[in-house]
């Protein structure tokens, strides 16, 4: 599976100091390549991050082992360090160079008009499009196919991924991640109805992301209607999701995938939306709130709260709704038999010449009526 | 934040003149950008386009405002019209001319072969891949990065952003906008199973778009399976929008963002659909009925019907539906106290000896069973 | 609506020989199209699959028909065929050639470095754009305007439509097809909070795609953290879907457009999931199971269990749950009915002066409190 050609084994000892770590058995142990416990080979180095992932060790044929410094025994030569994913991350890279971002200087099929002003470190890949007046900051890298809109100002070490488009005048930040296919600055979605036909009301404002801002996979911010639509610094969007127009999206928010936000609505900092939520135009989402997986916001959300189902409803009480609703069949059961004994109850009392007086049949007179 | 390099200020009287306005203050007052209160500078013009936004002026340092012909003082320079929309989008496009669909001529990087037939005033961006028979009409942009595949025709006027793609033997109407990373023509999902294998049914057939059809960005419209999948004249839709093959989309539909249609279905003129609504295969959505938003349809919807929840349910029933479900977690409180009363009322009509009997106890008896 | 420029008429003879089908009626019935019954004009032959279709034949001009062996008369002359959707495919390619994978040799505006290497028969579309050390097996079909990242290997016979996207290090398999905008390879969306910032945990896999394969437009399937996402052999897979990071799908799987699956969630062979449906992280849904559409799933599912609705649950569980919610307006009427009827009861039974002791205002008491 390693895509690179150059083989770049590795000893134990090599490893540990690489990334600071202590060698535990063997420090000539051979290493050839780094992966999860259920992707090794007899070569690998894999990692163990905490006691309760020991059994992922079971049949796996690593040869070695990343772990923490004082975690249980890995039953095989292993590299002690106190945080482990950092170790394993820079131990992965030694063995597979990330080339993602590696493109350097400006390919010669890349199109970029004089007017484009770019700063130092600007890479531009195979078939990128940069349109007039754009400004690109040093350490900018666009990605092959990108397709960058007149007047779009891009902040220092900014990356698009391939194939990003940037719709004239849209701002991006710095050290912001763009991934492929994400689409920033369509028109908005916003009609009148004239005559019979639906009318296209101005689309005619831009997209702002602050520093830092990651944005997902195929994922579509629209452009305000005459401002911006903003995405505060810090924010990270995940893949497909939706942002509509005049949008105001705080800064710090998770956004999963797959979430979409209709028009004008606006989120305070640190708000998290998880996977396919739906948020209605012009609601206001507070500070730290929570949206779960699905649900549907169409109010307001106070500040902290946090949001389960379609209604979205306050968790606790949402809980108590779904936890009702699985009991309402037995709870449906347990009310024909209550109607029942008080029918009886009815008939003992009063004398068993109303006996056809009894709530069923009632309830089923009503139903057909 | 100006997208452009030339600086056009104005005074308010020019822009009055501009717009056919009626100017209220200094109309000597100068004037260097446009935008909504939120984001003005002292230099700029915004708008108030009815008493209730009035308060959105206060804090906002703008120069000048563009207000309504009968609408209240807003304390600064004003420009009265009768449309502000018109008005202020007409003064926005000055300071911050649209370059979005500005390309002219073919680029030298565009690619097409002898056999495609294209009309006057036709645009094609950079990269852009024209095949083998396409016909684009008079006025028809291509933008960059676009795949236009063989046979495909393009009615006049119609724009396509940047990064589109149409497949093959795709057809689209006059005056329509493709946003970019709208795939129109791939293949349906339509599988059948042969010896433990899904195998892809025919999926031969096309797309064809009506005119004035706007397509959101990374939507996807599937080709038919032998004919074509079709979107009728004045349809609107949005991004994200899944259009499963065969489907037949009404006139003048709009469909929000998100939404998901299989394969299939069918829907009159005038149809609604809100964000995120699911709409089965081989139903029919009737004239005129909205859908609102996560709305989850798998049967016919009849003409006009307002649908809401998942699965779908009439507006009035689903409201009935949900306050139920809101009350219910007090509804089992209160049953639970009946049964209780009941069990009291038994015992005191039938004798102490009976109280073992009491409903609750049956019904953990039978929950047990 | 032809979409080549030579007509290729025929008659109901040769398309019968073509087929190896059994002509009924004039054999020299000219043909020049081949449509579905609601598409045809009076030079098309159409089909009808069963009897049940035969309505779909009225009113339709089609000079003539594909209808089965052993069918009922369909009125017009008709080719009998064992299978008639094989049989009118291979009529409407005859018709209609389908030049969607047609494309031969390497297109001169390609971009692709000495480092990859291409089997026989490979080719590769106008503005690709290939990596280093890239792997294309015989017969590799690259579409326009691809970005292949380095290090990729695709198998033989895949087809990639234009516009692909993938990442550094991606593996796909043989005869896969990957629709326009699939993004494969995008980072996971993991972060760890550091002093109120989200920082991107490692991202640093790669994604497996299996052999037979399809991948739908504009889906995105995310790298793993530190070994591959993969996608079982026979897996199909709709538009617009989310697959995170780590996520290991089964064999021939069907996964439906729209439909959203968390990080590190894995499958088992043959699982469904239909449209909209989203599935948390972490969690295993077994061999065969069915998540029907928009279902919410956030637990492991079984083998062979269909799940339906959000929360997802157990198809006849939840059909019972819908039942009752359905009725649960109707309970609540019934239930304060019988409310009212126990405290006459009461009354009866203990005197009225108890009365004002019934449920009812207890509950109202409650509620206020």
């Amino acid at each position: 599976m390693a895509t690179d050609n150059q083989p770049k084994s590795a000893t134990l000892r090599e490893l540990a100091q690489m990334v600071g770590g202590r060698v535990e058995g063997d420090p000539e142990t051979p290493v050839a390549s780094a992966w999860p416990p259920e992707d090794c080979d007899r070569d690998s180095i894999t990692l163990v991050d905490r006691t309760e992932s020991l059994p992922r060790l079971a049949g796996c044929p690593a040869a070695a082992v990343v772990a923490p410094l004082d975690g249980p025994a890995t039953g095989r030569p292993t590299i002690r360090v106190a945080s482990v994913h950092k170790a394993f991350a820079a131990i992965v890279r030694h063995f597979r160079p990330d080339t993602t971002r590696r493109i350097s200087g400006i390919h010669p099929t890349a199109v970029a008009p004089p007017s484009a002003e770019f700063g130092r470190d600007v890479s531009i890949g195979a078939g990128a499009v940069i349109g007039e007046h754009v400004v690109l900051a040093d350490g900018v890298t666009i990605g092959a196919g990108c397709v960058v809109g007149d007047g779009c100002r891009v902040g220092e070490s900014t990356w698009l991924a391939s194939r990003v488009t940037l719709y004239p005048g849209t701002l991006v930040g710095e050290r912001c991640r763009l991934h492929s296919g994400a689409v920033i600055g369509a028109d908005g979605f916003g009609y009148r109805q004239e005559a019979g036909r639906h009318v296209l009301a101005p689309q005619l404002g831009t997209v702002e992301i602050g520093d830092d801002v990651d944005v997902g996979a195929n994922t579509c911010i629209d452009r305000g209607v005459y401002g911006p639509t903003r995405i505060g610094d810090g924010a990270k969007i995940d893949n497909l999701v939706q942002i509509g127009h005049n949008c105001r999206i705080g800064r710090h928010n998770l956004l999963c995938s797959q979430v979409g936000i209709a028009g004008s609505t606006t989120t305070g900092d640190y708000v998290v939306m998880a996977g396919q939520v739906g948020v209605r135009d012009h609601v206001h989402i507070g500070k730290g709130a929570v949206l779960s997986a699905m649900a549907g916001v169409s109010n307001d959300v106070p500040d902290g709260e946090v949001m389960l189902g379609a209604p979205a409803t306050p968790l606790r009480e949402q809980k108590l709704k779904f936890a009702a609703i699985a009991k309402l069949p037995q709870l449906r059961k347990e009310f024909r038999e209550l109607k029942r004994q008080v029918a009886r109850l009815q008939a003992a009392v009063t004398g068993a010449g109303q006996a056809g007086d009894e709530p069923s049949v009632q309830a089923e007179e009503k139903r057909a009526a």
